[in-house]
């Protein structure tokens, strides 16, 4: 394996690759999901590229940017065992210096859900990842289906630019108890970890009564709600039922629809979400 | 030379391209300086690829879009002559589909000059240019002086998100008199593009105060301003002496400088500009 410090470095040595490459970008303090991305990336490529960079513009103030979890000789050592081939660590001061001032948008899909309650979000996720497209040169990339608003937002701007390059997405990975897998599991007290599950227990609640029939969005909610204020350390920011590729919100959950959440335990968010199909 | 109409037969003919790759972007209605862009890139690569599309996004509402001048055959025969390899004609709805909904903008050099008076320009321009790169895959890409913001915008642009381009900037090329060559040009009324030279005389103008010790740019502009003014069918919209790095203005015109300047004759707006060094 194979550590690259350098963006000019990065595309010196994606210049000289022969065959197809497989990009997994993250942003660190590296999972089980990320080595779920890892692993398809390497059945499917000639070589593959992780970055871990943990992107300033995607953060809002007042989040956690700052004490977002690093460990790189940990994530090295995960990567090494993972087979990886390539890790890539863009300097901040190169891919942000002081006179940087290019932005990519995707608008509409932006405006709901995570983006509403993280304005800005978006932006700094779709610049980044378009910067690092373009520095890597993937011929796919996997994103974990987590973040389902994320890889909305990356297919549309993926589309939109005609960027050269698929997308890949990976269902979530899970703890025995359902949690959705996330760097920032590693906030939770051990209270606030117990009672977390709920999130998958609830998108199960919405999904076991959908395929018995109920497809009134507003009961679906409902039972989802009613389920996570059980748990008292949880504070709900939003449940929603939406669209699969609009995430405009349904009345009725017809598919491909997408049920998704984000609850507040003490100063940590945490989403999930689950297809309807 | 080969005439490629959709998107997806434009990357097939790329990826199968060996070789360096030069591009000229345009919107048609060809004139002697996008042949001379053409000339700079047979020069220097392999395959030279020419774009045509007045591209929508790029034109304010009120603005010269519908009447832009077009005419395919005389701008195919133009290019045949000067033996570029490929012309490439987007259609609008593979460009921007009704779904469309991805931006890349520019900020803070989009503000002033033609972006303070087209609000929204610089943001057409930049996208549909990103999406011309990524479809293209140009080694190389070719622009005239005459748009020295856009140029700036879209340097810019490659340098911020990393892009795997250069990006060459040719001197404008201007009739005898002294006119840029635009395709706006054909919009003057005999006695409009009779006074239109006054664009270039205020620029030589200005530029020979300034090679002889005027470095007070109000005394620069306020030279330009006097000599339009005896053109009554000249109306000004800027006079700019600009930092040609940020466009930021400048009191004192040190290099590297550039003076540049809007003026409109009845319903068309010409643009023109002269580095300071």
């Amino acid at each position: 394996m194979q550590v690259i410090q350098t963006v000019a470095e990065m595309k010196k040595v994606r210049r000289d690759l022969k065959g197809t490459v497989g990009f997994v970008p993250t942003m660190g303090y590296l999972h089980e999901g990320h080595l779920t991305l890892v692993r398809r990336s390497r059945e499917a490529n000639d070589f593959t590229v992780v970055s871990i960079f943990v992107n300033p513009t995607q953060f809002g103030p007042g989040e956690d940017f700052d004490r977002y979890p690093r460990d790189y000789p940990r994530d090295f050592a995960m990567l090494d065992l993972g087979h990886t081939d390539y890790v890539f660590l863009p300097p901040p001061g190169e891919m942000y210096p002081s006179s940087y001032n290019t932005w990519v948008e995707v608008l509409q899909i932006t405006d709901r859900l995570e983006g509403a309650i993280r304005p800005g979000h978006f932006r700094g996720v779709a610049t980044v990842v378009a910067k690092l497209f373009n520095i890597v040169a993937p011929t796919c990339t996997y994103f974990g289906q987590k973040d389902v608003q994320q890889c909305l937002v990356i297919k549309k701007m993926i589309q939109d630019l005609n960027m050269n390059l698929e997308m890949v997405i990976v269902p979530t990975v899970r703890e025995s108890d359902g949690l959705a897998m996330s760097s920032r599991n590693i906030y939770l007290s051990p209270d606030e970890r117990r009672q977390a599950p709920v999130l998958f227990q609830s998108l199960m609640t919405a999904r076991k009564m959908w395929l018995e029939g109920e497809k009134d969005a507003e009961k679906l909610r409902q039972a989802m709600v009613d389920l996570i204020l059980q748990m008292p350390l949880g504070n709900i920011e939003y449940v929603s039922i939406a669209d699969a590729l609009t995430l405009r919100e349904l009345a009725k959950a017809e598919p491909p629809a997408v049920v998704s959440l984000a609850v507040k335990f003490g100063r940590t968010r945490l989403i999930d979400n689950m297809l309807l199909e």
